[in-house]
C-alpha cells in the first residue's frame, strides 16, 4: 500500500514470496535432478510446488537460523517421503539455493522490464520523429538559454531508456552452487581410497527398482524440458561483464560437471567459480535496476516540469484526478516513477556495500543485507518501467504552448545568436554592449528584443551601414526562436538510427 | 521471508498494510470527530474498522492518483451512507491523512522498539557488572593492542543502546492537517460575507435529528477516551527538537483550534505549521531508527568477532544451527541485526533527500519515496531490538577463554605498559630499543616477553641496578595482562550511573 | 575548483588541512598541560603552531601508520627538543588526538553555519512578515492547487531553517582520552605496588629546574586563557542528546579527572567514556549537517521552481550571468545550495554505516571511512548557509506576478472553495457535477470559471433561487483567488513567535 | 591529510585542481583548433598551460556563476590576446569545457587504476598457484565450516579485481560537445538565409595574414599529433555500454562533424548526442569506479581477519607500526582499502540520483553535486588499487597455521563428510544423530572426534560391521581435515584459465 509505484505490477507479482519459494523449489528440484537418481528428480519436481506449502511458516522458521531453506528442505523432505528424502537438498548449502532463487527471480522479473522498456523506447520514438521539427525553449539552470526541439528531448530520453535496456541484456544471471565453503566438497565423485562411494555411488544410487542410478548431469537435462521463454543466459554473447564465464570449457572434475549441468537446468548462467562471497552479479544487477530507475527518473523529471500549469507544455495523458479540484490533473505517472528513482541509488549502495563486506566463506550480515533491497530494486524498476511505457504511450504535447513559451521573453532567448551575428560587423564587444542594452530594455520595458534593437542600433552611428543590411524583417527573423533550433533534427535523425537490441530469438 | 530480522516481530505487524489501514481510518475518524457534528463522528468513528475494507484493492485503486487516500475515502463514505458522508474527509488532503496515518504508525510501533532497547540495556548492565573486571584483550586494527574488560565493553554497548533509546525518546511525532494547500483554508470558519456559512455552518451542521451541531473540536475531544498506552507525544517536555512547536499557544483562528483538537484526539503532537513539505519530522524519525540499527550494529559487529572460532570468547546462547554441521552454533542473532545496520542507513539517506526535495506544497515523488523507506526503517529498527534483547539476555561469556586469548601474545599485549615502566630508568629511547628487541624474540622465537627481557636487560650492563629492581617475580607481575585494565572499573560504575530514562507514565 | 558551493567560504578555512593540523596540536599541548609538568606543557604550547609544521610531508608519512599523528608527533617532539618530549602524547593514542581534533575542528566550524543560519532566519522573517498577506499560488504535484501566501512560504523555510539551528547547537562535541583501547591504562596513577611512579611521579615529574611537578589538571586549567568565543559545549543545558554526560559527577579516579581536565582545556564536552568505538557524537554530527544541507535545499528547491521564466515569481538578488546569452540571470545561489543538499545525505549514510562498524576497540577502517565525509559535511553545510544567508537577504518578491499566476487557470484555483460553496444548496453531487461541467468548459474554451458557472446555474433550473442569491459580482468575489488563503496568516504569525535561540553569552 | 588512502597517490595528482585546470585547457584548445583557424588553434593551444593561471584565483571567481569555466574564458582570452580572443570556447557553453575535462580527467586515471590492478591480479595468480593445496578453514557466519584452501581464496580474489578490470575497461568516456541548449546552434554553419556566415564565415574567418581560414575539423587533427598513451576510447570495440554510439557514421551536418574531430582531438569517444542530461556516461564511470573500491574492500576484509591476532593465517609484509606498542604489526594497507571501500558506494549513489535529477538542458544543481564526488571516486579507487597492488605483492601467508587452525576443532570441521560417509550403512538419520553426540563429545569435553566416533560406534551395537570396516587410522583419515578440500584445486585451475584483458595496443 506504500509503494504505488509497484503495487498490482507484473513485476511485483514475479518478486513476492510465491515467487521466490517456487524459485526455491525450482533450484532444490534442478538440483536432484541433475544428481539423479532420475526417479528421485521426478518425485521432488512433482512436490516442488510453492502452492504446498506454507509460505508465512517457512518465513517465521526461517529466523532461527537466518535463513529460509532450512525449514524449505525440511518440508520439502517431508512432502516427498522418507525414500526420497536423502536426495533432497544434497551436498547443498543453504546459500545455493537462496542465491540460485534470487537469480531465477531476477532472470523473470528483468524480461518483464526490459518489454516495458521496449514500448518505452518505441513510443518515444514515435514522439521524437513526429516532433522532430517541433521547437520548444531550452532551459539551463531553471532558465530560458536557447531553443531546442521536443524532438531532440524525446531522442534523448530514448537514449537512455535503451541505455538502460543495454545494461540489464548485459547482465549474466548465475546459478549458485558450492556446497558449504564454495569447494563442492560434498558433491565430490569419491575415489577409490573412500569407504563409501558418496554420493551417488552404488548403495546410495541403487533405486528401489533396483535400476542402477543415472550418470548425474547428462541424462538429467533432456528428462525434463525448458518451457521458459528467457533464453538461458549464459549463451548471451552480449554478456561481457559477468564475473563468471559464460560458457565454461567441459571439465573433468565431476563436481564442476555437476554446476554446469545445475546452471543449464535452470537457464542460468554456469558461474566461473562458486560465488558466495564474490558478489559481482549482485551488485552488477542493483546498479543496472538503479540505472533504470535513474534513467527512467530523468524522463519523469522533465514531464513533471513540463507539465507546470504555468508551462504546460505536455500532459499526461491520463492524469490523477482530484476530488476536492476538479480542474486538477495530476503528472501521477511521472510522480511514480520519480518516486522509484529516489529510493534506487541508496539501496543500490546497500548492494555495492555488501560486494565489500562479504567477508569469509560466507559473511554474517553483508549477505542477509542484500535479499530485501535487491527484491525492492527489482519491483521499483519493473512499476518505474510499466509507468513510463503507459506515460509515453499517452502523452499529451502542447506545440502551440512550446511556441508561445518560446515568445515569453520577446527575443532574449535568441540573444545569443544575434550576439554572434553582429559580432563581425561590429566586434564583439560593441556588439555585446549593444545586445546587453537592448536586452535590458526588453527585459524592463517589455519591448521585444527586435525593436529594442533597433532602436539602439539607430542611435549607433557606426552601426548605420549594418542598420540598413538588417531591416525589421530579416532582424524578425533572426530573432525568431523557432529558426534558432542548430543541429536538433539531424541530431534527432542519428539518436533514432540506434535500433533497440533485437529481442531473443 | 527475504528479511528475516524482522519477520514475525511485532514491529512487522505494528507497520503492515492492515495497522497502515487501521491508522488511516482514524484520523479520518478523528476529523471527523473534531469537526463534528457528533452523531457523524461516531457514525464514522464505528465504521473506521480496517478489517471491514479490502486493503488489497485499495492499494490497487490507490495507483491512478498516486495514494491510497483517494478509494479510500471513497470506500469509506459508501460503508457510513449518504447521510454521513459529507462529513468524512471534509477539508483534508490526502496527505493529510497519510502524514497523520504514518506517524501514528510509528507512535505504535516506537515503543515497541524502546521496550527491547530497555531490556537490552538492563541485560547489559548486569552483563557489565558481572564481569566489570573481566580482563580480555583490547583489540586495535584487528591486532591485540593492551588488555580491557568485558565489562567496559558492555558498558559500551549499553551506552550506544541508550542513546538510541534517548533518541527514539525525544523524538516529536505531530499530526497533519493543512487541506490542499496547506492553509488550513477549507476548514475556515467563513465570515459575514460568504454566502454559505461553510464548512459547519448551519445548513450543513444540522443534524437529521435537528440537534444543532457541537462546537468543532471541543466537545469533540471527551467523547472519545483516549485508551492508548503511549503519551501524548505533544506534551513531552525532552522533545526540544520537533520542528512544530510542542505546546502552541491557544489560537483564536478556529483552523488552529481545529488541528491542535485534532492531534490530540490522535494523541500526537500538535504541529507549528502544516508540514507537508517541511518534512523534519520524517527526517529526525528516519536518522533516530537509523541510530538504532547502527547503534545495535555496533553490539553485533563485536559479537561476531568474539565468537569466531579461533577468539570464542562470547557464544549465542541460542545459536542458530547448521543441517550439514551438527557441530556449527551460528551467531545468527547477531548475523541479522548486522543485516538491519547495513541497509539503514541508506534509507536514511533516502529521507533526507526527501527533506531536500519535497519542492511547493506537495513535492511529485519525493513525498511518495518516502513511504516504504520509513515503515522499513521501523521494521529493521524493531526487528534489530528484538533480536538484541534476546541475544544480550541470553548471551554465553567466556572468561576463561578471554584469559587465554590474553596469553596469546605471551607479554606483548602489555609491551606498552614496559615501556612506560623502563622509560624512567633507562630514558624513553633506550627502554624502547631494548623492549623492541625483546619482543622481536617473543614473536619469533615464542618465549614470553617477560623472559626476553630479563635476557636483554642482563645483558644491558647500564641497566643492572634495574635488572635488580626487578627481580622476575616483579617482571612476571608487570607482565601480567590482567593486571593492566587500568581505569576499566571505574568507566563501568561510572557507564552505570547513567540510568535509562524513566518510562512515561 | 569543483565545489563551488564550499570554495572561499569561513568553513572551507576552518576546516582545511591547516586547520585541522592546529586542531591536532592544540589536542596534544592541552595534553601535556594537563598532565603536567607545567614547563612541558608550556613549552609544547608555545610550539604547538600549526605554521611550524610542513602538512604536506605529514600527510605522506601518515600513509604507512594510516593516520597523521604518528608522524605529528615525532615532528613535535623534534620541536621541543629532547628534555620535553617525553612529555608529548603521553599515555594518548593516535585516535585521541584525531577524534578531538576532528570535534575541535566542528567546534569550530559549527557556530559559523549557525551565524549563517542565523542570517536566513532573520531575513526570511523579514519577507514572512512582508508578505504575510501576498497571495501566490498553491502548487501540488505541479499544479496549481489553491492559494497561499508568500508569507507562509517564508515562514516554512524559516522554521526549518530554526530546526537546523536548534540541531546543530544541541550537539555534544566530546574530547576523546581513552589511551590504546579506551581504558586510560596508560593515565593511570600507578600505586604503591608499581616499581616506578608513572606517569608524572617522582622521576619523570622533576623539571630540570628541580620545581616539583603540579598536579595535573588543577593548575593547568588557570594556566591559560580561554579566548575561545564558542562556549564549552559540555555545559551546555540544552545538549540532552549528547551521548557522553555532559557533566560528570567529580570523579575519584584520577585518569577520569585527567579526562575532566583536558576536555575543559579544549572547550569540548568531557565524555561519558572514551567513545573510540561508541561514534554516537560522529553520528549525531553528521546527521545534524545533512539535515542542514537538506532544510536549506527545500528552500533552494521552491526558490528554483518559484525563479523559472515561466513562473518568475522570485528572482535572486545577484543572479549569475552568462557570457553568451546577456538576458539570463541564473539562480546560481539556489544551484549551488542544491548541489549541497544532493550530497549531504550520502555522506550522512558513511557516518551512520561507521557507527555499525566500528568493532573491537578500534575499527580497520569504518574509522578512517570518517573522516573525510565528516570534513566533507561541516563544508557543504557552511557553504548551503552562507549562500541560503545572501540568497535570502537580497531575493526579489515579485507580487503582481504570483497575482497574475493566480490568474491563469481562470478561477480554477479556487474550484475547492465553490465546490464547498455551492454543496450545502444543490448537495454535494450535483454541486460537484455542475462545477465539474463548467471547470471543463474553463479549461477547454478558456471562459472564466464566474462565467462558465453562471451560465451552468441559468440553465439548472432548479438551481434559479441560488443563481438569485449569486449574482455575478459576488460569484467573481468568491471566485477571486486573493481571498482564499485561509489561515495562512494566522499560521505566519505563529511561525513567527518562534523565536531563533538567544546567541549564547 | 584526512584521506590516507589515496594521500600521494598518482590518481590524487591526476585529479587535483591543477590537473581539472590543465584538462579544461584542453578542452578550449582543441575546440579551437577544430573549429580553426590554424593560427587561433597554435595560439589557444600555446597559451593552455596550467601553470600560467592562477588556480586559487580562478576557483573563487568560480562561485559567483556557479562553474569555473566563466573566468577561465575570461582569463584565457586575456592570455591569448584580443586578436585571437574571438576564437576561444566560440560557439560553447560552460558544461561542454567541464564536462568534457572531467572525462579527461577520468581517461587519464582509470589507465592508473586498472596498472594498479593488473599488479594486484598477477600477484594473486602467483598466490592462488603457490597456494592451490593448502588448506585452510572455511569460515561461514563466523564459524569454521569446511575446509578450503588459500588458493581458492585468492582465485576468488583475483576473479574479483579482474571484473573490476574488465568494468573499468568496458567504459566509454565521451567529449561534450553541444553549445546553450544541447543543439549545437552556435557551431551551425549557417545558410544561404543569414546575413552573416558565421562562425567561420568570410568576416570572422580572416586571419590577420589575410590567409583563408582552413576548413574546421579536417585540417584541424593533423595540426597536431596525439601524444597521449590512453588509446582513444571512441574505437574501442570492448565499450558496448557506452551511451553515445562509439563510431557514429559520417554526418553531413557540419556541427555534428565538428563534435566527432573534437572527440577525436582530445583522445574521447564521440557522443551520439550531446548528453548534458543524459548523464549514463558519468552514472557508468561512477558505478565502475564504486565496484572497483568494493572488490577490493572484499579482498581486504578477507585479510583482516585473517590477520587477527587470534588466527594470524595472513599478516601484511610492510605493516603498520605503532608507537606506544612495538609488537604492533597493523594491517594499515587492508585498512585503507577498506575506509576507501566504506565511502564509494554512497558517493555512487549520488552520481546515480544525479542522472535521475538531470532535468531541462542543464540541471540546478544536480549536475554541479557530481563533480566532488567523481573526483573522490578516482581518488578513492586509485588509492585502494594502489595499496591493493602493495598488498598483495607482499602478503605473508602462514601454512602452518592455518593447518593448525583446521585442528581447532578436533575434527569437527570435517562433521559434514562423516555426516555423508555414515549415512548410507546407517541411514542419515541415525548417522546424524550418532554424530551429533560425538561431536557434542568432541565441543564439550575436547577429545578428538575420530575417537568420540570410535567410542559411540562401538557402544552401537548395530553399528559394529561398520565399527569393522572403519578401523582408527581409516576414521583418522576421513577425519583429517587437509583432505575434504572438495574440487578447490580444480576451480583454482579455471580461475587461473582466466586471463586479464591484454592491454590495449
Amino acid at each position: 500500500m506504500l509503494s504505488p509505484v509497484r503495487a498490482g505490477t507484473a513485476a511485483e507479482a514475479a518478486t513476492g514470496d510465491m515467487a521466490l519459494l517456487q524459485a526455491m523449489l525450482d533450484a532444490e528440484a534442478a538440483l536432484t535432478r541433475v544428481q539423479g537418481p532420475a526417479w528421485a528428480g521426478k518425485a521432488v519436481t512433482a512436490a516442488a510446488e510453492a502452492d504446498r506449502f506454507d509460505v508465512r511458516d517457512l518465513a517465521l522458521r526461517a529466523r532461527s537460523g537466518g535463513n529460509p531453506v532450512i525449514p524449505l528442505v525440511a518440508a520439502l523432505a517431508e512432502a516427498v517421503g522418507p525414500q526420497v528424502a536423502p536426495y533432497v537438498h544434497r551436498g547443498a548449502t543453504s546459500q545455493d539455493i537462496v542465491d540460485t532463487a534470487m537469480m531465477l527471480v531476477a532472470t523473470r522479473t528483468v524480461p518483464l522490464i526490459t518489454a516495458d522498456l521496449n514500448r518505452t523506447a518505441e513510443a518515444l520514438a514515435t514522439l521524437a520523429a513526429e516532433h522532430r521539427d517541433t521547437p520548444m525553449p531550452g532551459r539551463t539552470l531553471t532558465q530560458h538559454a536557447v531553443p531546442t526541439t521536443f524532438g531532440l528531448k524525446a531522442a534523448g530520453w530514448r537514449s537512455l531508456t535503451l541505455d538502460a535496456h543495454a545494461r540489464l541484456r548485459a547482465l549474466s544471471l548465475p546459478a549458485q552452487l558450492g556446497g558449504a565453503a564454495g569447494t563442492l566438497a560434498a558433491f565430490a565423485r569419491t575415489g577409490p581410497d573412500d569407504a563409501f562411494t558418496v554420493p551417488g555411488g552404488d548403495v546410495l544410487g541403487r533405486s528401489p527398482q533396483g535400476v542402477e542410478r543415472d550418470h548425474p548431469g547428462e541424462n538429467a537435462v533432456p528428462e525434463r524440458s525448458t518451457p521458459e521463454e528467457t533464453p538461458r543466459r549464459g549463451t548471451d554473447p552480449n554478456a561481457p561483464l559477468s564475473s563468471p564465464s559464460p560458457t565454461p570449457a567441459p571439465e573433468p572434475d565431476p563436481a564442476l560437471t555437476l554446476v554446469t549441468a545445475y546452471a543449464a537446468e535452470l537457464n542460468l548462467a554456469a558461474p566461473g567459480l562458486p560465488w558466495h562471497t564474490l558478489r559481482a552479479p549482485v551488485a552488477d544487477l542493483a546498479t543496472a535496476l538503479a540505472f533504470t530507475c535513474a534513467a527512467l527518473g530523468k524522463l519523469a523529471t522533465d514531464v513533471l516540469t513540463l507539465s507546470r500549469t504555468e508551462i504546460a507544455e505536455l500532459s499526461e495523458g491520463t492524469g490523477g484526478g482530484s476530488s476536492a479540484m476538479p480542474h486538477k490533473a495530476n503528472p501521477v505517472h511521472a510522480t511514480l516513477i520519480t518516486s522509484a528513482a529516489h529510493q534506487a541509488p541508496a539501496l543500490a549502495s546497500v548492494l555495492l556495500a555488501s560486494l565489500a563486506g562479504a567477508g569469509d566463506e560466507r559473511p554474517a550480515g553483508a549477505w542477509h543485507a542484500e535479499w530485501q533491497p535487491l527484491r525492492e530494486l527489482l519491483r521499483l524498476a519493473g512499476g518505474a518501467a510499466a509507468y513510463a511505457a503507459e506515460l509515453t504511450e499517452t502523452l499529451h504535447v502542447h506545440p502551440e504552448r512550446m511556441r508561445q513559451n518560446l515568445g515569453l521573453t520577446q527575443g532574449l532567448i535568441v540573444s545569443e545568436r544575434l550576439a554572434a551575428a553582429l559580432a563581425p560587423a561590429l566586434g564583439r564587444t560593441r556588439a555585446k554592449d549593444l545586445l546587453a542594452a537592448a536586452s535590458r530594455r526588453t527585459a524592463t520595458e517589455g519591448i521585444p528584443l527586435a525593436g529594442a534593437l533597433v532602436d539602439a542600433l539607430s542611435l549607433d552611428r557606426s552601426a548605420e551601414a549594418l542598420a540598413d543590411a538588417l531591416p525589421p524583417d530579416r532582424l524578425a527573423e533572426l530573432t525568431d526562436p523557432t529558426r534558432y533550433t542548430g543541429s536538433a533534427a539531424a541530431l534527432v535523425d542519428r539518436a533514432l538510427d540506434r535500433k533497440p537490441e533485437t529481442p531473443r530469438d
